[in-house]
């Protein structure tokens, strides 16, 4: 049976001109993260699989690739009743596990507060879909060991500072607060442990409206006050009526230092912005996991509806693997490849500015292969890249595709190295 | 019980500073490759396991990572016989049978010749010891589709080009040619099956001496004449009197294309290096993959003894996946991991040119915090890296902890953005 060449389901093989796309956009992020302070850390790809499933992991954990136990430890002669007395290790489903697990292994040396950098795959066995991968590059920064909401403004602001740069016009970050659809949910009489399973719903509302809230919540067996009061207030909202200086005429009990906190937030950035983008608070905005804790972002553009970014604050999970330590944490994550993707379809090509030049030679003649050896080398230092080409007997062809590979200029050697001159390729 | 925080066993975290120096090095080393015109590509981690197993792996298929089916696919309620009726991937082990595959799946699109870069992790699930890594980065070159020895001089050119620029000095490129290696094994009467097993044990000469080598090929039952030629020509070689250009009266039947082209790479290659680096023929040079077609190299330099990059040319690799293809290639592999190790010991740390301050604020004070991030944005416009940080009560734990991290110069902000002025960190 012949061995198929296809890359393993749901992952893709990168050509020149894909890395070269992928390499330009993340040295911009990276350059941009740096430039406020931020630092690059890295974990290797593979994690303990009681780390992983010990995680607050949610649906990913239904999706890990898990490694197989090698030599010894794998008893194959023994009846096998679980998953798990086959393996030891799986693939890492997102950067944020493996940051909690860095920090706790390396907190004694790290500094304080930690300014970090993470750009690195992760893997989950997603079903096939378009622009879903299985391998998928994440972009995260993260703010461990500082409360102040002024973490929140600088990752605001670096992110939406990255997103410029690379050409997104008309961003709007939408900004949100976990502890509010909190109080939304006590006001509504929503018992603590089924608040997760009414932001779920909640998290709809722009898919499915209102109704069909109501219907998902009476499916949910919600109880018919609870839903009422839901509904008042989501009719109020879609009027228009509630804003963070209203919403406390809307929703019992909510506490004043968060709405202050978030106003800080949003006003401060936008005042940071000067209109590059715009800064807005966004009572629908939920994000799905659960262990947020504070103030969450997404960011979208007016071209793209689809998020570009977002995260939040999440003080519970950094201290998750130390004991009797809370470690405050806020995070943003760029969508590495949904904006490879934007790129892409807009025509996008990573900068060439250098010379890229071929010199087309015959391998034929031995004694001109020294001095083109060191002519190549001279202009090299001097002006980027200088490819020696073989002359290949179709020209047109040979051309077309030193094109395909970025090279711009090139030149025949003729022998004589002093009348080396590069022609335009077009 | 409590979950480890520890990496997987085999595998590191990097810290900031183990990050700079790598994407440091790798930077060096990928500029000089594409200056030569190489463009990088990039393959998924995971292949699947027909093929890893399919390749002339060697002890490498020992070493894999495999990765477990998933849902309906993995059936644990069925006797298990072998380990392959569990997995469907495996993590690749390095990166030439995922470039064949490559090769295979893409070369209509590709350019002719292509000449290629990989840098990414492999792994491998070794027995631990110092230095050695279950995850770690490999960082190859290959030139495919062309037969030409010139393509040999530009890989060596390149390489210690690229070694050169990381500041190693007094390096020795030494060059063999598995052909010459066969031809002393036909000259010796080795049957064409074991000349694999003879080669070897030649590879330890330099461990074992001729003694050594006579012990173990007896132990291997190869036939006295056999053993007595191979000695003969070993002490002829040991006496200095085998040199490229005599070796036809030692070997016989060896050919003599062979040695030219051979001599033709060594001259060339030394008089590009301009005495930068030494281009030598080592007779006892093998290099352990079975896969070598022709000429093969290994770098060391005076200060290690241990091998900073090598490989050859291999012929019948690249189009195996292709029906009735053979694409000529040849390729070189830095030890990144090797580099880096030696660089830390050495002290290298990555370049900071640019400015990277500090601006320690007190974040009760809200009403001067739109003036300061302003301040700041311009001055990180200006001059690269410019870190917000609030103020903590152990001023000089700070700076310390700050210094860590690269910060280079700070200032204590004191309300007035005209005043900001930063002091050396030190």
């Amino acid at each position: 049976m012949p061995v198929s060449t296809k890359p393993v389901k749901g992952t893709r093989d990168f050509d020149p001109a894909d890395v070269s796309l992928r390499e330009h956009v993340r040295g911009i992020i990276l350059e941009c993260y740096r430039s406020y302070g931020f630092n690059q850390i890295e974990t290797p790809v593979m994690e303990n699989i009681d780390l992983l499933e010990n995680a607050d992991g949610g649906e990913n954990l239904s999706m890990l690739f898990k490694v197989l136990k090698r030599g010894e430890k794998l008893k194959l002669d023994q009846p096998v009743t679980t998953e798990n007395e086959l393996v030891d290790y799986g693939l890492r489903f997102d950067l944020t596990l493996p940051l909690a697990r860095f920090y706790a292994n390396n907190h004694a040396q790290l500094p304080r507060p930690f300014k970090t950098i993470q750009m690195g795959y992760v893997w989950r066995a997603e079903r096939s879909q378009k622009g879903r991968y299985r391998q998928f590059m994440q972009c995260d920064i993260d703010y461990l060991g500082v409360s102040s909401p002024n973490v929140e403004i600088e990752l605001i602001q670096v992110t939406a500072d990255a997103l410029t740069q690379l050409d997104f016009k008309g961003l709007t970050v939408r900004v949100n607060d976990r502890r509010i659809l909190e109080s939304l949910a006590n006001h509504c009489g929503v018992a603590e442990d089924q608040v997760g399973s009414v932001l779920v719903t909640l998290d709809k509302l722009d898919k499915i409206g209102i109704d069909g809230i109501v219907v998902e919540l009476t499916k949910k067996q919600f109880s018919q006050n609870c839903i009422d009061k839901l509904t008042a207030f989501l009719q109020a909202y879609s009027a228009g009526d509630v804003q963070l200086d209203t919403i406390a005429n809307h929703i019992s009990g909510i506490d004043q230092t968060v709405l202050s906190e978030l106003t800080h937030i949003i006003n401060t950035s936008n005042a940071v912005a000067n209109e590059r983008y715009r800064v807005e608070f966004d009572m629908t905005l939920v994000r799905g996991m659960g262990y947020y804790t504070g103030p969450i972002f997404e960011v979208a553009s007016d071209e793209f509806s689809s998020s570009l970014a977002g995260r939040g604050r999440y003080n519970n999970m950094i201290g998750k693997f130390l004991k009797s330590t809370t470690v405050p944490a806020c995070g943003f994550s760029i969508g590495f490849e949904r904006i490879l993707t934007i790129l892409q379809e807009r025509g996008v090509q990573a900068d060439t500015s250098a010379r890229h030049a071929a010199i087309l030679y015959d391998p034929g003649n031995t004694d001109n292969l020294l001095p083109l050896l060191k002519a190549a080398d001279t202009l090299r230092k001097k002006a980027g890249v200088v490819s020696l080409e073989i002359k290949q007997k179709n020209l047109k062809q040979q051309l077309a595709s030193l094109k395909k590979v970025g090279i711009t200029e090139f030149c025949q050697f003729n022998g004589d190295v002093s009348a080396i001159s590069f022609k335009p390729l077009d």
